[in-house]
């Protein structure tokens, strides 16, 4: 989907697969080739200064049209993601609520305007020892951003997801690659985009949509010069991969990339003897949560002191119980049963529930427990296991639990389960772990992340390559844009956001003070 | 100076040159070894998570000191930055006013706190179909900053300029490489910081400077798990050589290197025909400026149509009369000599002015003359020159303005002088200008950058790194914080900044409006 056409029928296809099924999905996508690639990267680079001037206005009819069109698909979107990818139908359901409610959030965000970060610095002609001139700034856009669909959010974080969404919001064309596991899920939230892009007259290479590998058509999006930044949302290693890649270009370019995160949970004492059973239960919800399919799924618990009897037993029958349910793709399935496999090899590991048999792409959850003492000695054991298992650890006291979080690689979340009295006394946790996670979650669960101004969904490396920002949220704006300063300009050549009329009402931060 | 302690005197030492006598400047100081970076990172690794939670006002009380330390410095500072660097004393005495004035206004910034960005969600318990939690956001330090001098503001881009005063402001320790051209400035005011950091009663670790080279000291800092972001000022080849080991660490880091920029200038016809001797007259200030050594110098003159003869007559005379003048170190002269001999090969390129002869590291202005067919070509003619020359470029009209502009390398600024005809008529112009640099000046002169709240000194790359930051101006502390989001806490365990009560008056969006 190249602007507004359609790329040729080339070689490298490969139709979706019903993953409970193992059958394929007519039809068969065909991956674009470099000249496609070039075609519509031209298109974005040329629609890159028209659309970059879109009032705030005219960008948000834009998003509203896209969340409308997406909706107008109805059952058959559903149904089509549903098969794709094993996800059920209320799920898909809710996933395209959230999706369009992105959409309407950054058209509200833009339609507002304040976003842009207006700053007046008038000038003083009087100014001793020499004059002071006029200065303002504001955010403007980065240029073209390549976006990565991922497998566990087919809607959300796909073709019309956070990336997509923010990066159009900011102002810039998008140039998507689908991920393979649900391409006609991806095709039709393309035509989607693509009938808003005609609606509101917008030049076609605001929006174009490519098929095709991580290493053909991805590294080609990634290591050419008219791209300017990168959305992506999936594994460590193809994040890493983009990061380099992006890093070694001749003008080296910003990759937004949310890759892994074990989402830590600290069980402090007072919490576990008055509410181990109730942790348990939540937690369970937590780790099985859409088969464990989750970025921000609770991989590790960190039990501070022994291990409560009714938290112990509510959780392990809460998880021995589950059922097996099919994943995303077969992948995804091979990749957890090997690193359940993994960390049940470990010595000092103790296997607590095991998966059940279960047959195709089913995994069934699974608990295994260790103490502190083997947790430190790593061996692989705090890399992350994509799907319904967690790893319980024991620890001797305070000390051992804050070495554990000095640590830990950076993370999206850490969760802290604590009485007053716990979060008093584990203060000084608190703020280790505000240095290496994204958000901070006491007395709930990881999972589940709201789409507001104050969420992050982010985190140090290697939860996303840049700490500096979110995937979620209004704040996802940011990422794709930059500063500029408007030195001596007349008012009549000024963007409108910058004039002392303030046309648009935004607020401004005029000599230092907000208005 | 590691912490409160001095480094043991080792071998690999170098004493300053005095760039206009040729002479070394007593001590000589030596590199420091890897132990003793080791030692500095560890002590700021400490510090990072006590100095992190400083408050606004503490970390104001800091930043003024330091500045009160460095006036306190008086003429020994001036004489012996001045014999280091050959620039006039008044000059280091605005610089130094410049420097203290930075430190002073990122003290008036965290003090008055609003900078962290604070966003606080409500819960709502009645929402379906989940409850809606409670979320708060905030800007938090990085960690561990590693800050390289500059060579050409021995004050106010080095030990403590702007990118240790903005590291510092955002709650991160510093450990700095002072510049081998001023070692002795930077043990002056190394001095001032520490005795700040006593008179505060900080963790030595918030503060440390080594000497040594780039390719050892510096190389082995931005290496370090230790260090979380890079502020560097310097060569293009020096900066990417930073970026290039920040991006294969294993976990990657931001680096904030400003680095090189030719800042065209375009003259058009209106303004040219009315005001061609006085745009001469600023250009020659601006191109001679502190012996051309300001990064944004500006190296290249489009005009717009033919040269007109009051323009060309008067500033080629001007730069003709320009006394030569020592440069700062003699290994930038022979650099400039260099540049200057390249443009000179160059086919199609005819030297208007030539540099006087000059004896020792002094250097004279140089003027080259070409056309826009021959500057679209390449041959490295839009290399930066570092120094008092510049290339006129004359164009067949708009058409080949807006390709070169299309085609030209990230620039820290842009220049347009136009009367308001011009303006309108070249609306496209600055329309691409605006996606290529950080700053945009109209009928003024790139030189003379202001310190304040709108200010952009940045760029994309190559002029700088990072082309979403600014290194001047009070946003330059964004670029060495990153979100952190509190979910579900009580009020008691989260910072002042995010609670209900806002004890310290700042700024915060609740639910989406400003406060």
């Amino acid at each position: 989907m190249i602007g507004s056409n359609r790329g040729a029928a080339g070689g490298g296809g490969a139709a979706a697969l019903n993953p409970a099924t193992g059958e394929a999905l007519a039809p068969s996508f065909s991956e674009a080739s470099a000249a496609e690639v070039d075609q519509a990267l031209g298109l974005a680079s040329e629609a890159a200064i028209l659309y970059g001037k879109l009032s705030g206005r005219s960008k948000a009819l834009f998003l509203r049209a896209i969340a409308t069109e997406i909706e107008a698909l109805g059952d058959s979107l559903v149904e089509r993601a549903t098969a794709e990818t094993a996800l059920p139908a209320a799920r898909i359901q809710g996933e395209r609520g959230r999706t369009c409610g992105q959409l309407r959030m950054f058209a509200d965000l833009v339609e507002d305007g304040s976003w842009v970060d207006a700053r007046i610095d008038h000038a003083d002609p009087e100014r001793q020892p020499v004059p002071k001139p006029d200065t303002r700034s504001m955010l403007r856009p980065v240029g073209p951003v390549a976006v990565f669909c991922a497998s566990n959010f087919p809607l959300a974080f796909s073709v019309a997801g956070g990336d997509t969404a923010s990066a159009l919001a900011a102002g810039n064309p998008v140039v998507v690659k689908a991920h393979s596991a649900h391409p006609g899920t991806a095709e039709l939230v393309g035509n989607a985009i693509r009938a808003a892009v005609e609606k509101c007259g917008l030049p076609e290479g605001v929006f174009s949509l490519l098929f095709g590998g991580g290493r053909t058509v991805g590294a080609t999006l990634v290591k050419d010069a008219r791209v300017k930044a990168v959305g992506f949302t999936g594994s460590r290693a193809g994040g890493r991969a983009l990061m380099d890649l992006a890093a070694a270009r001749e003008e080296p370019i910003p990759v937004y990339a949310e890759m892994s995160s074990i989402n830590p949970v600290f069980v402090l004492p007072g919490a576990m003897r008055e509410r181990g059973a109730e942790i348990a239960t939540g937690l369970h919800g937590s780790v099985t949560l859409g088969v464990g399919q989750f970025c921000t799924n609770p991989g590790l618990v960190m039990v501070g002191g022994e291990l409560d009897a009714s938290f112990s037993e509510t959780f392990e029958n809460l998880m021995r119980e589950t059922a097996a349910a099919t994943m995303l793709t077969s992948g995804i399935c091979d990749a957890y049963r090997e690193g359940v496999g993994r960390l049940a090899a470990i010595d000092g590991v103790e296997a607590l529930v095991s998966p059940a048999d279960a047959a195709g792409s089913a995994a069934g959850a699974a608990v295994f427990k260790t103490d502190a003492k083997t947790f430190l000695a790593g061996q692989g054991i705090d890399d992350e296991v994509f799907g319904p298992a967690t790893l319980l650890v024991t620890d001797d006291g305070r000390e051992q639990l804050l070495e554990i979080a000095r640590t830990m690689e950076g993370q999206l979340t850490a969760t802290l389960h604590g009485n007053e009295e716990d979060l008093r006394e584990y203060a000084d946790l608190i703020q280790v772990l505000e240095t290496r996670v994204g958000r901070l979650v006491v007395n709930s669960f990881p999972t589940g992340v709201e789409v507001n101004h104050s969420i992050v969904h982010g985190g140090p490396y290697p939860a996303t390559s840049d700490g500096r920002s979110t995937s979620v949220g209004t704040q996802a704006i940011y990422r794709f844009a930059r500063p500029v300063c408007y030195q001596g300009f007349p008012q009549g050549a000024l963007p409108d956001e910058l004039t002392d009329a303030n046309p648009l009402g935004i607020k401004q931060l005029v000599d230092g003070v907000s208005k």
